[in-house]
């Protein structure tokens, strides 16, 4: 087995989606756009892929992954008060608001804004990719729900979800006004929330 | 002067544009898209608009028109205290998740989550349109800040934002489920949020 330090061509191709959509959204992202910026022929497109579709499909799964593998060795995860990974997620998504927005916005958000009604597989992936990284911060939010707020009325799947939507519409007004610091903005009105949710017995 | 109770040509456009756009995002909806749900000519169109980038510009106002009077006009723009208006707004926001995406949904959040990097025109008026609205949802904020949170550390312009930030991203989570379910469970987050950070002195 050789190992390569070149990302293969459906990688780059997965990369160059990521970039592309991200920019200029799915409906106007062409695969000529893609293969040009993935520096690869539209031969090579269709040998991976069998249309745009599918690339988008296979782009929020990939695209996923790598933000499962990101939030996995990030040092928040080593917190060992559930509360606190909680906040520190809350944190490190201020935190990553940082480049260019094709670099820190989700490739999801834009893609289902834009695709829901009219391209189906599009949007399954983009809820299930939404849903599994909100089962990811459910377990610290039903860990930290049980040690700081067992009778409160939200649930931690509704408290995670919560998180993704004012993540997601803190990247709609951050690319409105053309700055992240919106976004950073709306992102510390979620710690607050989650801080006065989750609340330290004195 | 003759009064109409039919449209003109402009408003079916717009009206349409509305629609169409709200339905399948602003890149995929065509000029031939739009005048099909109009009922009118190619034609008509460019009598009225330039292209459709200024289709999308007029229509963020058209919305943006149609919205304030909404809510200009909704019963808790009555309620004497800022707190209560500040509140029946946020119910109100959840109890409009009725009917199709398309009669639901922002078309300000679903153009610019596309054509930010792209169109710099429909960027620009989307951003206009979202903190005209803001402003407004602020003025409430401000007295209601005064009366019940003199001394907490948000602004009402940034807590103004948040609450747009927070609609924007149920609409985004209910798109990608196909239910407004979750959206609705998102502004009641919000409802909360507001009431732990305008608190009533007991």
């Amino acid at each position: 087995m050789t190992v390569s330090a070149k990302p293969d061509g459906k990688t780059k191709l997965l990369d160059a989606a990521l970039t592309v959509i991200r920019t200029k959204g799915y409906s106007a992202a062409t695969v000529d756009d893609i293969c040009r910026a993935a520096g690869l022929s539209k031969g090579s497109f269709f040998h991976y892929f069998p249309d745009k579709e599918a690339l988008a499909v296979a782009a929020a799964e990939y695209f996923s992954a790598g933000a499962a593998a990101l939030f996995d060795a990030a040092p928040y995860r080593d917190e060992p008060d559930p509360r606190d990974r909680v906040l520190r997620y809350v944190d490190l998504r201020a935190a990553l608001l940082q480049g260019n927005f094709a670099d820190f916005t989700c490739l999801l958000g834009t893609m289902v804004g834009e695709t829901y009604a009219t391209h189906p597989l599009i949007r399954d992936a983009c809820d299930t990719h939404i849903r599994l990284h909100a089962d990811d911060v459910a377990q610290d939010l039903e860990a930290a729900k049980r040690a700081y707020a067992p009778s409160a009325e939200w649930t931690a799947e509704s408290m995670a979800l919560f998180t993704q939507a004012v993540i997601q519409g803190a990247f709609i007004l951050a690319k409105a006004h053309g700055d992240p610091a919106v976004a950073a903005d709306c992102i510390a009105h979620l710690h607050r929330y989650l801080e006065t949710q989750l609340p330290i017995s004195t």
